[in-house]
């Protein structure tokens, strides 16, 4: 049987994640973030160890009692902890001491650096999920309609540049107008306030970097982020083909039908 | 006597505009914005005619009926305003419907155009002020320390990007990590939400843009900014060497020294 490491952050994607390892057999060993992974992790894996952000040297020591020489990172760890929530270990602190960036990127680069360095290989944490990332193309009833598409093409401009500075990677516009740009506040304050700014109607992109490394926090979306653009009356979500997650896929794409909002899968 | 057209938008600007042109004994014929203006303008020019946002062809009519041919737009129109306070006469339609883009810059380049084509020349609204744009150099008693140095800097090319895609200037940063990008929700709003994140000590970034065009709403900061941080408990105030406003300078400096806060005028 496989065995592979986890390191779980927040939201639903290591949920997800460990249930698709599940299905194609293999035996999780998963290290979970107080404060960021939801409790039902516990459910989902053959064992879980409870760190703190930071506690770098318990990660390694776990994966090495455990015998586990391959690994996945999935879900984020909000920036934002790093001032409130974040309690590093000994190797957490030296780590970190050395680190000269803060980018989420170059951290976690830093992290797996760490980890293969201690003879644990980090691999995509997309490896599993090729299903829920869907290529190009308009997922729902519903298509875009021609100003849509304007706004989508901005959007999705938009986003890639924020991310290539490694800050955000939402943005919500309409008419033409960028509305809100997200940085640390996360996806969902993001929408809500350009929802709130825009009135109904408004077009949210979510993309990944131009950088992005599959092994990191790839961008999601799931169920809860329809049920926002439906509350504040949203017309569209369009995510990058190929390179963001949906997560819950059947569900999302339902409720997406029902509530009439658009759901498509985009490059350019 | 020199006189001149005023187009006011939002904000302080227009009104420390118009007193600057009085000390150099200019006649004001102003244009103000409903819902934008502050009433105060009334006080400080010597004509004054309200329109809603949008009425393009009484902005023209007024100034012909004055005998103006050149003219300054002070201050900024709320973008989000489109969605809710736009009352377009009709030439202020047609131009919206020949112009493609939504972006500030172009709509503003736009209404020039529109005036020139009426014999009424714009001119740098920063004609009478560049006393109120300070050259690089610390303005207060206190200086950023090394790590705020490197927010700033962060801050400078982080907001540079994203002046650059004609989206917003202003910037917070707190250990090198960006916690808030503006977009349409102001400068205000922006320092709320990182200044919220990042608990105290961040730092505040307003640049102009690189394309910045010295006719239209020419970044300004004030005393309610440094308000804004005193209550936040941010930092640093750091605004772009001669191509952003100080407005109240000396107020606004002096209540920074009293809240012990940095304010400097940067360039990289």
């Amino acid at each position: 049987m496989r065995k592979l490491g986890l390191i779980a952050g927040n939201g639903k994607f290591p949920l997800i994640f460990a249930e698709q390892a599940k299905l194609e057999g293999v035996s999780l060993v998963a290290v979970a973030h107080r404060g960021e992974t939801p409790k039902a992790i516990e459910k989902v894996v053959d064992a879980v160890t409870w760190v703190y952000v930071g506690e770098l040297g318990k990660i390694i020591r776990t994966f090495h009692q455990a015998g586990v020489k391959e690994a996945v990172m999935a879900g984020g760890i909000q920036k934002v902890k790093l001032f409130s929530n974040f309690r590093p270990d000994l190797r957490g602190a030296a780590f970190l001491a050395r680190m000269k960036s803060r980018e989420d990127d170059q951290l976690l680069r830093g992290v797996a650096g760490e980890l293969e360095g201690e003879g644990i290989r980090v691999l995509e944490s997309t490896l599993f999920l090729s299903q829920i990332m869907p290529p190009k193309g308009v997922l729902t009833r519903r298509s875009p309609t021609p100003e849509q598409w304007e706004d989508i093409r901005i959007g999705f401009e938009t986003a890639k540049e924020v991310g290539r500075l490694g800050v955000g990677q939402t943005v919500v516009v309409k008419n033409r107008v960028v509305l809100a740009i997200e940085a640390v506040e996360g996806t969902d304050a993001a929408i809500r306030r350009g929802g709130v700014l825009g009135k109904k109607g408004f077009v949210v992109v979510k993309v990944s970097k131009p950088q992005q490394d599959l092994r990191f926090d790839v961008p999601a979306v799931g169920v809860d982020t329809i049920r926002i653009l439906s509350e504040l009356k949203g017309a569209v979500l369009a995510i990058e083909a190929g390179k963001t997650i949906l997560l819950e896929k059947e569900e999302l794409l339902g409720e997406a039908d029902r509530k009439r909002i658009v759901v498509a899968a985009v490059s350019f």
